[in-house]
């Protein structure tokens, strides 16, 4: 990266301090959710929120804020330089825009909610949570309107996780995604096909084999554990920790193989993402993936497009049944495959199919924006949950921990964060899309050969990291705007085939 | 802990930043000796480096050395205010005194001295590192001067790891221990007892029951695995990263089931230590073990004093033999007693038994203080390091691999610290001593009965954390200042009964 301009020089200088203070955090999370000592705990959120105290104050430096409003008035600038001006003005909206107070009183609150959330699971009593979450929602108006919206206070939030996404465009999206799955749904259920033996799920499977496998896959498609690692944790997650250093984690059941495997697919795609960014562009604010919607689109690619493709099941039948002979006694590649492709209406989402899981986002998506519009209130939710849940899945929550009480995303104050899975979903298919007129695909993964693909994906988007917008990026890798009709093609290809129906 | 001067609240609270960085740092080491993978070295090199010069800063703020001068003349302070006071003076000293430049410097010469080290002692060529020691004699001569001292630079430097500590008086030290122990070796050597049967190191002890038989001393000695963890490094360490978090390192090697032991009872003993300091001094200046002297004491009286007695023996003598039922089949209390205490004067300072340890401090103290005042240069020191070794233990490495170049610490900058390790083998065994009047000490280790032992300690020495320095503690706690007999009879007691000779 050659930059000439002297105001992004210092930009980037300064810059530099916040990667670095930032990464230091990223290891006190790291190291909470994998190795941190019961005892520990109370501390540790001490020294996580004075580094983020820290890293405001160094977003706040008046110094940066010349310069960066500087910067905005050069021209002539390049491409990289362009880039590094507007991915700071970015974060430095929240950060500036936002009073510091309302920042620190959030996180505050958010500290409290989420114990307060995990508690109310526990108990399966919204009522508990309620009050925290009364305030989550009015941090987020508040945050909304410090940092300013055309139409709707959710187009503020939804372009912190996403830039530049709007509800009108997710609202767009949708309705035609719930237009045409809930009736794709309903036919799959009709299906003779839709039983599953349910056995092969009360059997053991050594947790020392799906490690070995979990590891197997992710050094088959490419994953460098030379700059990585995988451990364990409650909630798998892929986090950057600095220059050749990208960790995963995994989670392991005795009655599953199927999860940590695909859990290894997903953390892998996001761990593949972070390890292909140019290096020349650490530290610098063109690191890293461009958006949470990228990002998902490759952990989503990895582990559904490829996973769950009959040629990735052909190619891991022999390994699985080495590890599990007598347990998988009666599979074959064929049955496996349908076993990883089960598609079931159910009530929570991070364990729902392909073809439901949109549907999870769709409510949180229409509830989110009705929340911040006040057009439901809070203590409605379950009510509202269940009704939604009906409509979309046919299925209702006898609990609200399996309700509207089943994800940690709210407790942390997030609002907006939820529609980028769906993009994720979208883009990994407009992208598989392409990949296919690119590459005989099939093909590459029957034989286990991932290498060609993993260099079609450094060369179109990973390389790049935060350089081209999302928006930008998927126009220059497909040829055009996000289009869902990729993602629903694939569905109905995909299941009417495995289900015996025609569309 | 009640602090009423104002002066002192303020320091306090200054200080709590300066502890809640180091404790970031803290991590950001461990995680780089136990986690870090390959290709992330420079990064997290980068972050430390970050992190310490952030740190130094701190330190150096104007506000905090005005209130500090200002506490240093306030009258009636509490006993806890003093300490404050007196703890930071002594850690100020180093910051305020050495200019800034001189230690970011440093710091620089050292990071590389260390590369440098290790490629020359994987080369066996003490010529690779002789300029980077050159340096970094000079850095020391230069430190030394910054700090002051009244007779020797040598002074200045010991000061920075254990208070107080002079060349004067270790000098006294060592020739009472050369000069006792040099004929107690060759006793030994000349016992008909001196042989041991080499074929045990031959056989296989699998490295998941050390883990198991290390995590069971941990407990039972009752190091608190909720507010700690142990691991696996190269180089086995302990480390306090914050309330309820100090962990342990060891390391196995299937060859030998007595290391990883020792070395769960060495870290234990720094891990009880630092678990026991009382909470309300966390993140003030009188946190954690008072000196580095002090703490090699627990690390020792657990390793030395408790693990490698007769009664400890024959505790653990049927855990052994149920992990190696085999590998010890001819085995008992007895001559396994003897395989832990097997003395023989070798080339390396760790593998050395207790007899001989403190021979090989005494060369570099020597050595060091020499250097210091240029009546050695460096290059000569391959040669001065074989005549020393023959002179105290009669044997001469081929190699400066496995002599000269055998530590790490000269590389790391440390000169004066390697003597705190003698200090902690003589408190050790004064503390033994005193423990043995309070208590039945052998009757409570043949019953596996570690609560008591350890009640002591946490009412005597572990509570007090930096409350009283290493000379006041010693005294309050045995009646007497430090004296070198309690070692030397404890030697003498022990080797000529398991060698069968009268002294």
């Amino acid at each position: 990266m050659v930059i000439k301009n002297n105001t992004i020089k210092k930009l980037i200088k300064h810059y530099k301090e916040i990667s670095l203070l930032g990464k230091i955090n990223g290891l006190l999370n790291w190291d909470l959710n994998v190795n941190l000592p019961e005892k520990a705990g109370k501390f540790r959120a001490e020294q996580i929120s004075y580094l983020t105290k820290t890293i405001s104050d160094k977003w706040l430096d008046k110094e940066f804020r010349k310069n960066l409003e500087q910067a905005d008035k050069e021209k002539n600038l390049s491409l990289e330089e362009k880039a590094v001006v507007r991915n700071l003005k970015h974060s430095y909206k929240y950060y500036f825009r936002v009073p510091q107070k309302v920042i620190v009183d959030f996180s505050r609150v958010t500290a409290e909610a989420f114990i307060a959330w995990r508690q109310a699971k526990e108990d399966n009593k919204f009522i508990l949570f309620e009050p925290h979450l009364k305030k989550i929602v009015s941090f987020n108006q508040k945050i909304a309107g410090y940092i300013g919206y055309k139409d709707n206070p959710y187009d503020a939030l939804l372009d912190l996780y996403e830039p530049g996404l709007t509800f009108g465009e997710g609202k767009s999206i949708f309705s035609i995604l719930t237009r045409e799955i809930v009736p794709l749904v309903k036919k799959i259920k009709k299906s003779r096909f839709s039983k599953v033996d349910q056995s092969l799920f009360e059997k053991d499977y050594p947790v020392e084999f799906q490690k070995k496998i979990a590891e197997f896959v992710l050094q088959k498609i490419g994953y460098d554990f030379d700059a990585g690692r995988q451990d364990v944790s409650a909630h798998p997650f892929t986090t950057e920790l600095g220059e050749g250093d990208v960790r995963l984690t995994n989670r392991y059941s005795s009655n599953s193989f199927i999860e940590s495997l695909m859990v290894a697919m997903h953390e892998g795609g996001h761990g593949l993402y972070e390890q292909g960014v140019n290096l020349e562009y650490s530290m610098t604010p063109l690191e890293g993936g461009v958006s949470l919607g990228i990002h998902e689109s490759q952990s989503r690619f990895w582990e559904n497009q490829i996973g769950r493709s009959w040629e990735f099941i052909r190619y891991i039948e022999p390994v699985l049944s080495v590890f599990y002979p007598k347990q998988l006694a009666k599979e074959d590649a064929n049955s496996l495959y349908r076993l990883f492709n089960m598609v079931s209406p159910s009530l929570i989402r991070v364990e729902a199919d392909e073809v439901t899981y949109n549907l999870h986002i769709a409510i949180r998506f229409e509830i989110e924006e009705a929340l911040l519009n006040d057009r439901i209130s809070v203590a409605s939710l379950p009510q509202v949950w269940g009704e939604k849940m009906k409509k979309y899945l046919g299925v209702v929550p006898n609990k609200d921990s399996e309700g509207v009480l089943q994800d940690v995303h709210w407790s942390h104050g997030l609002m907006g964060y939820f529609p980028t899975y769906t993009l994720g979903n979208l883009y990994a298919a407009q992208f598989a899309n392409k990949i296919g007129k690119d590459l005989d695909m099939k093909k590459l993964i029957l034989e286990g050969n991932f290498g060609e693909i993993l260099a079609w994906y450094r060369q179109k988007i990973h390389k790049y990291g935060s350089l081209y917008w999302p928006d930008e990026l998927v126009k220059k890798v497909t040829g055009e705007k996000l289009n869902p009709k990729f993602f629903l093609n694939y569905l109905v290809d995909k299941y009417s085939a495995i289900y015996g129906f025609s569309c």
